[in-house]
């Protein structure tokens, strides 16, 4: 990404930069705990942005395919530090919450933005129809495995905590080695296939970065997020139920979000462009990574921590994440998109938002 | 559609006409119940039939697009008039079930029928497969939508029925604004998609109706289905409790066969002609207009009339439609169709069917 | 199938046939019911086999479709041997618990190690997808059937048992006469569309077997394979508590392997040989078979025999089997396979294996 578009992005970001000291005076002059959540949550905004950029950067040197697993990390890695600050402070079904907001975020919020105001300039957009194919069946089984477990529990008379760990133990183990399976496949014997989107990326590109500079950038923002996320956390519980909202709704709507800030970013901005390829790959592979590889961490994690991080999540979360993997199949499999199935994506974040505010805690 | 096909589907209904006095007949000299509710059934047949001659003959004047939408809204014009009555008479629950019945049938019944019968006659038909994959995604959405407050209540301990109300009349307003945004798709920005089944009609159709002649047919007909909706719905609890059946068998099977029996005409007439595009499209844009139009209109007027009409059905509805929606996309996904696959549609609605009537009441 | 590969793997399990004797020692020595289990499992395994190899030399004696009907039956004629066997012995849950264990064993593990295995010798392998769309549909269509009755059980307040074997018996018969299309539609009305399988296997084929020595064989493998079953049946109660094992487990997992094992080495063999057509015909057509015709089999075969034999599964049945079907379906319906879509098949299977090793008895 560079020219005009990067700059006014990045102007927009640096600006809310001004929410670190901010938040940082909310916490220590007591402002109290609203204001602490909300600037902390508009600090972390420029800061997942700049990390997806100097991730960004440091791709343009390593190469197309490592840098397009760097780039999905460390979107994700924003989401990953709040999920591990939040499992340390023991608010477990948030942190649960916040993987199935992530997943149905990225696949109808972020997915939906993009189609939509990218199919507001083009008639109709095309990308990989393979790769969004495979990526749907890898999808179907990483929401399947990370939901099983849940299902477990809702089809019998219940399950001890303690066996229900050991399932959600095996099971992140196997996600996470077909994480590695399906990178060793884009990356190694399969890389032909995602060949094209990368030639497309690098023809706008030209100048050559600094990576030290960058891994600098990268690094600083890191321990910021990490600061940031403590704040937020800290205040979660009081801020969310002053606005009077669920510990559910928060985990799925509100830190998402915030979480996704930059793939949201990255994929609208890029679709606009008619990157299509790009746009939903950073979308897909958001979600994918949030199911194959946060989860799983996180699940073990939690084992070490001792906090009781297993992946058994509230049914509801278990019908709305198969809902939404479902119409974003049902809208990608074809490798075509139009601004109608953009709003279909949004209407069903909406409706399944809806529904979680409404959803009574049990 | 002209000439002997029409002729005869005509004849078949004009006779049917006869019912309408011999059902009035019923009410005031007091045959009994099941003589009203089977009378007034037969008699809203040729309603229907005519309310959709007389919307293809405007039709013919005002446009193919203008007309395919007047088509399918008039052909659910008679669900529309029988929920509303039935609505008014409080018997809420029967109009939910009427509405997921509506679905089922018309993807499983009429399409079903539509395939099988064509396929009889053709080894292979073909439709419009874009058209086809982008009628299931919005399928998949307006079903996940109108199903969300059901998976709410079953997933919880339970929601009051104030908030049911709410959360419905929120997921309503969703699907009414994404129903104008497929009419604009399809009408206006992406019309062109859709200009090859219109052609393919136009070819055989060559006189010019006169637009009053059909207008006040319309709305005599319309007021004669009113009246017998008003006898059929009287007399329903009582010929229902005679004739052993459920509120849910008689809401899920009975009323839509009634309601839908013009599509169900068209639909498998088309396909005969191997006009495949405007058959699928008659059966998926019925149960889309249901799902999108119907059922979000009448939890607005619930709304209004004090009933708790609310988008919340019993769960084996929500099992139900689903399966009709997975199969049906299943079969129609690939713009081809055999007479194996209209069976399969067929039996689906076969075990479906026995299945409520085998489900116990709660 | 011929040459080398068909003589190694005849030799392995010409060599496991040790075992008729050895568990029938461990019978009648009472070496103990673990013993018995263990060598009955391992003697039906060649039997099974050479009950595979008998009707393919059958099927090349009377032509392709008619041979390939065999094929899938005398594959499914193990399960169903022990299945009658477990049904007559009263351990209706086991024989349930196999008939989902088969369909998911088949679609998971069988077409898992095909496309994985064939995945790892060719980059990208191809078969129908016309068939596999139409497999899906039908399985669609089958395990809906299949598993609606204990949707009906499961969203109501329950359904009393008589009611649920009359359900059960009407779909029974659904399946059944949907069996016969399918067989009509593939060897008749368009038998054409699986022409293309037919001619690559008879390219590699050139010998002219001896029908009635194959005949001869084939009977006398069924009657080894009813005697072995009576001894696993006998045994599996209390070998499996032994085992530590549940009897859903048991049924899902241990039975479905032993069943399964033909299917299994064909399936594999001719992945290998980019045979891919064929591998996931096999696959594919034995889950059909299994929902299709040995399940109706055996709920009618009940009825007669008075047990409660119906098709009121465990809940988490029908999760995995929903899975199991989406997951297949999601692989297989563009026609094409890598090894990382076997590893994904395989992933799931072991994860829902995982599932119900954690379920708890209920």
């Amino acid at each position: 990404m560079s020219g005009s578009t990067m700059t006014v992005k990045n102007i927009i970001f640096s600006v809310l930069l001004i929410f670190i000291p901010i938040s940082l005076a909310a916490e220590y002059l007591h402002w109290g705990e609203l204001a602490v959540f909300i600037t902390a949550g508009l600090a972390i905004l420029p800061l997942a942005a700049w990390m997806g950029t100097a991730t960004e950067e440091i791709a343009l040197v390593v190469g197309p395919s490592l840098g397009g697993l760097l780039n999905a990390t460390f979107g994700n890695a924003t989401e990953l530090i709040i999920a591990l600050v939040a499992l340390r402070a023991g608010v477990v079904n948030v942190v649960k919450a916040s993987l199935t907001g992530s997943i149905i975020g990225n696949l109808l919020l972020v997915m939906g933005f993009s189609m939509l105001l990218g199919g507001l300039r083009y008639k109709e957009q095309v990308f990989q129809p393979t790769i969004a194919r495979l990526n749907a069946s890898t999808m179907n089984l990483a929401v399947i495995a990370m939901l099983l477990p849940t299902a477990v529990d809702y089809t019998s008379a219940g399950i001890d905590e303690p066996e229900m760990q050991k399932l959600s133990v095996v099971v992140a183990i196997a996600l996470i080695v077909i994480y590695l399976l399906t990178l060793f496949f884009s990356m190694k014997t399969h890389s032909y296939l995602y060949d094209l989107s990368a030639e497309e990326e690098s023809e706008t590109e030209s100048h050559k970065p600094n990576a030290w500079l960058w891994t600098g950038v990268l690094l600083t923002v890191t321990v910021l997020v990490a600061v940031e996320s403590e704040l937020l956390v800290g205040a979660l519980e009081e801020a969310t139920k002053q606005l009077g909202l669920t510990e559910l709704f928060t985990g799925i709507i509100v830190l998402p979000i915030i979480g996704n800030a930059a793939e949201h970013a990255t994929a609208v901005v890029v679709a606009v462009k008619n990157k299509m390829d790009l746009s939903v790959s950073v979308a897909m592979g958001s979600s994918l990574q949030i199911a194959l590889f946060v989860a799983p961490v996180l699940v073990i994690a939690g084992w070490f921590m001792h906090q009781p991080m297993d992946l058994n999540f509230n049914p509801f979360e278990l019908v709305a994440v198969a809902v939404a993997v479902l119409i974003a199949n049902s809208v990608s499999s074809d490798g075509r998109s139009n601004w109608l199935e953009g709003s279909l994506l949004l209407a069903t974040y909406i409706v399944i938002g809806a529904a979680f505010f409404f959803h009574p805690p049990i």
